[in-house]
This record gives C-alpha cells, sequence and structure tokens, in this order.
C-alpha cells in the first residue's frame, strides 16, 4: 500500500513564518520539533537561513535567519529517530557566506527557493551547500507563471549544474488543478533525470492535499505539508491529512494531532490563515496573495464582491 | 473550455440543513434562491421533502419538509432566469403522498436519496416523481462503504428500473480520493448507460472539490456544491470555486460572492461546518461524522490525540 521512497517534509515554521514574520516562540518551535521527530516525519524546515542585509532583524524573529545557537537549543536532548532538520534559502535573500560546514550545523538539509529568473543564484547556493556537506533540494516558486522556454532550461541546468536531491514544483499562488499538475511533473521529468520530483503546494482553492495526492500518482517522491495547513494565505497541504494518506506504518499520527491541539490551534487567535473567499479568488486569477491578505486586514473583508471587482478591474481601460 | 452538458446543483439550504435541523430562517432562503437565479445556477435544492411521520415539525424547520406554500413564498416575483427549484427525499423518510403534480409544485426537480439496501423504495419514489411530472436524479449515500454486487445490482436496476436523468455517487463520510473516485465512476459506466453521473462529495479530506473536477475529467456532468461549502459537519464542495473551474460564461459569481459575504459568513456564529481534525479523522477512517459531531459540542474538542484513541478503539478488544 505505502511508498517507501516518498519523503515528507514539514515546513510549519517556515511557511506560516510567513503570516507572522518567522515570530515563532521557542517554545512553539520545539514542540513541532519534537512531534516531527516523534512522528516519523523525514525532514523538519526549522525557517529560513536568509541574510540579516535582507530582513531587519529588529522586524522579523529569529527563525527568519536560524542561527545555529537557536537551532541547536531546539533539537537539544531530544532523540531525532532519524528527522532531519532543513532550513530554507531564497536564491535572491541569502548568501552562502551565511552557510557553516555541515558538521558544525544542527541542519542536515539546505532547500533554495527561487524564481525561474534567479536560477543561476540558486544553482550557486545549491552547489556551495553540497560542498559543505549538506543534502539539498531546489524549490521553484510561482512556477504557475511558467510553462516556456524558461522554465525548460532552469530543469536542464538544474539537472546538469547540480547535485540537489530533488526539484520542487512549487504553486505558491494556489492555482493549479490536477491537470496543470500533472503537464508540470511530466514537463519536468523531460529535463531532470537523475533527481527527486517534490511537491509544494498552496490551498487557496482547497486542492494542497488533492494536488499533492496528484504530485505522488506521477511520481512525487518529495513532498511538503504543514500542521493544519499553516501557512501563507490559505495556507497548505495539511501534514496530519497526508500522513494519513500515506500509509506508511513508520508514521505516527498521534504526536502530530497532540500538536496541533495544543500549539497550533491556539495560534488561531493571532494568526487567520486557511480558506477564505479572497485567498480563493487570488488562487483563481493566479495572483500573489498579498493583495487578498490586504484586504482580508482592512475593514470591509466580507465585502467579497467589491474585492472582486478590483481584483479583475482592469488597469488598462 | 467549458462543458455545456454540466448541470450545477446548489443544495447548500438542504445539506446544511443537517447542521441545523433545517432551521434557516425565510430570508437567508430567499436570499440564497434569488443569488443562484442572477448567478446562472442550474438547480437550487432548497430542502428536504421528508415525512412529518419521520421528522417532528416542533424539531425541525419547514425546510425538512418544504411545503408548496412556503417554496412559492422563496420563489415569489424573483426572475427565475432558467434556475430549477430542486426538493430531496429520503427513500426511508419520505412518501409519494407527498409529492403534488408537477403541475402544482413550485419545484422542477425531485432528487432521491437512497442507500443501497433502500434502492427499491428510491425507485419506487423516483418512478412516482417521474409519473407525476418531474425531473429525478436518485442519489446513492455512503457509497464508500459499498463496492461489492449489491452496488452493481443497484446501478443495473437503476438502469433498467427508472427514468432519472443522473445516478449520484454520494460520499457520505468523505473518504473518497481520486482512485476511488475514478474506480465507482467506471463501475457505474459499466451498468448506467442511459443516464448522467453525478457527484456529491463531502470534505472531511479538504477533496470535495479536487473529487468534483476528478468526477467530471471522468465524464460526470451532474455536480453538487454549497456556499462556502455549508453542509454537514466539514461541508461540500464550495460552489464558488466550482463555477471558478467550469468557466461556462453563463455564470456570474458575484452575487454567489455577495450571498457569501451576507448571508452564509454571518451563519457561522452559530453553525461550525468545515475542516476540523476529528471530522477529518472520520473521513480517512470512512466513519459516518456523528462522531466526530458529538465530540466537537463537547468541553474537550481539541483534545485531538484521546479522539483518535476512542474512534481507533476495537471494540472487541
Amino acid at each position: 500500500m505505502f511508498r517507501p521512497q516518498i519523503k515528507v517534509f514539514d515546513c510549519t515554521i517556515r511557511d506560516g513564518g510567513l503570516m507572522n514574520n518567522s515570530n515563532f516562540t521557542f517554545a512553539t518551535v520545539r514542540a513541532v520539533y519534537k512531534a516531527m521527530c516523534e512522528a516519523g516525519v523525514d525532514y523538519v524546515e526549522l525557517g529560513y537561513r536568509n541574510s540579516k542585509k535582507m530582513f531587519s532583524p529588529s522586524e522579523y524573529g529569529v527563525w527568519r535567519f536560524c542561527p545555529e545557537e537557536e537551532l541547536r537549543k531546539v533539537v537539544n536532548g531530544i532523540d531525532p529517530r532519524g528527522t532531519v532538520v532543513s532550513i530554507m534559502m531564497d536564491a535572491h535573500k541569502a548568501f552562502p557566506e551565511d552557510l557553516l560546514p555541515r558538521e558544525k550545523s544542527v541542519a542536515g538539509m539546505v532547500r533554495v527557493a527561487t524564481y525561474v529568473k534567479d536560477v543561476d543564484k540558486a544553482i550557486r547556493l545549491c552547489n556551495d551547500a553540497v560542498a559543505k556537506g549538506y543534502e539539498t533540494c531546489v524549490n521553484i516558486m510561482a512556477i504557475s507563471h511558467e510553462g516556456g522556454p524558461f522554465l525548460d532550461e532552469a530543469f536542464r541546468q538544474l539537472e546538469a549544474e547540480t547535485k540537489a536531491k530533488a526539484i520542487y514544483i512549487v504553486d505558491s499562488f494556489g492555482s493549479l488543478y490536477s491537470e496543470t499538475v500533472h503537464f508540470l511533473i511530466e514537463r519536468m521529468q523531460m529535463f531532470v533525470k537523475t533527481k527527486e520530483v517534490g511537491v509544494h503546494f498552496h490551498n487557496n482553492q482547497q486542492l494542497a492535499f488533492a494536488n499533492t495526492i496528484e504530485g505522488i500518482i506521477k511520481g512525487a517522491n518529495y513532498v511538503d505539508g504543514t500542521l493544519y495547513g499553516l501557512g501563507r494565505a490559505a495556507g497548505n497541504c495539511p501534514l496530519e491529512m497526508l500522513l494519513g494518506f500515506l500509509k506508511n506504518p513508520k508514521f505516527n499520527i498521534v504526536p502530530v494531532l497532540d500538536v496541533i491541539g495544543k500549539q497550533i490551534i491556539p495560534l488561531r487567535e493571532t494568526m487567520e490563515w486557511g480558506y477564505t473567499i479572497p485567498y480563493m479568488l487570488a488562487g483563481v486569477l493566479d495572483a500573489h496573495p498579498e493583495g487578498a491578505m490586504k484586504w482580508m486586514a482592512g475593514p470591509n473583508k466580507h465585502d467579497y464582491a467589491e474585492f472582486y471587482r478590483q481584483i479583475t478591474e482592469d488597469p488598462e481601460q
């Protein structure tokens, strides 16, 4: 029933950090890490290793930078049972000098997030991380806006020029349907032969879990989820459902359920993620969620007809 | 881009009525009806035509019975623009004598909901409705518990013995994945040759919309949705996303967005539907949502590990 090759990534703290400037409490991060180790989740992404030249530490919490001493405190005394710590570096917001050699780091995996246009920066970061001893992945963001020759070239370069374990399709805007998921994976597989396919989906149209299943059916072996779907705007594929679907007996769902009830549900008092009409409309229209997030923070958040008018208004007319 | 044969059913009031004993205000029902007419939705199901012998009118609201005089007040003065009123009759809770001839009724469509075991009752109700001049559908509930010879027999009988427009796959427990949707539709199509396939999905695993898309890909032309997913427990396929996906230019999404903001969002103060961990677990385990609904109404609703322990406890050990 299950495919042992599939690796599950929890990125609750990393993607959820896009909703609170990475300002999670230490207790929450440690509880999430502990639960992932107990649940048998393969990787747990505790934040970004982005540059303080690009983000002000007075505005952003520590999980935007993941300094080694903080990571060390998180994992201290917890049996990892095979769970590997991951950090994400944005191709255009991170620098190689912020990454220590693997043996001096708590992290074992570095994921590089990139737009197609920044793929050369991503390759540089990825190769630096490989040289320093890390496992790596490259995550191609906003992929719903791609599909032409530059995407093919990015696939070709990533295949030829990196040692990444997986290349990810990232549906940043939550606009893909099963047919577009199939199309993009088939396209990638034309060029990427020696690396795994990864999938990271957003839930604007409540399709993050469904699209992850479709990815798995097409061969993706690196799959992302977050606890209770916590993530930017409509959030991500809920990790708890993914584990139920995968049926790998190595997973234990009880610590996952427990940490959701104790750590994630209380966050809803100060953070609003998940399905809303503005996020859905942004997904249908393949638009960045920023406009919808602004609308949701405004005084007329349930005036959906007005938001629709604004988001579909043609500025050239 | 669009398939003109596809008929969209709104069943907000009918399925949502399973969360509030069909106690919607008249103003809400009329506003939903008006919005569906303006949006170009093909059918709007305003409730059940079940028997007062089976449900006490002191406990259940008027939309559990849909008396003709109430339906007439709902539609009075509103241009239907082609939208047809539907009512649902439960095979084991409704009787033919409660159905007037079509020309004396506001409804044009009767949908008969049935378990496989009650299919003979369903056929009797369906044929009575056809004889009285209505369009009909037969909705096979709890279909995730079926798949053996009795389901085949039901398909065979419904094909041979009724004039239903469509036979529906109803995932009452929200447990189907795309593979099981494909399987069930292919199975139905082996026996049902002269009727359309219909699909009605629940959202326990956030798959109601995705499974509806999969149904459409496999040929389903009768598809159900509800406003903002309002329906029993985790709810249904959100109608607003369905219209976005279908791309039929006859649909107008603005009245749909508007009625959600004005009528459906306020209901969340007194009704809790949508994704929760207990509903999700019921879906994964293919169980009736009743236990999860009871848990959600109790004092420890976020103690998910304990709910999981109870729902997976083997009573025979």
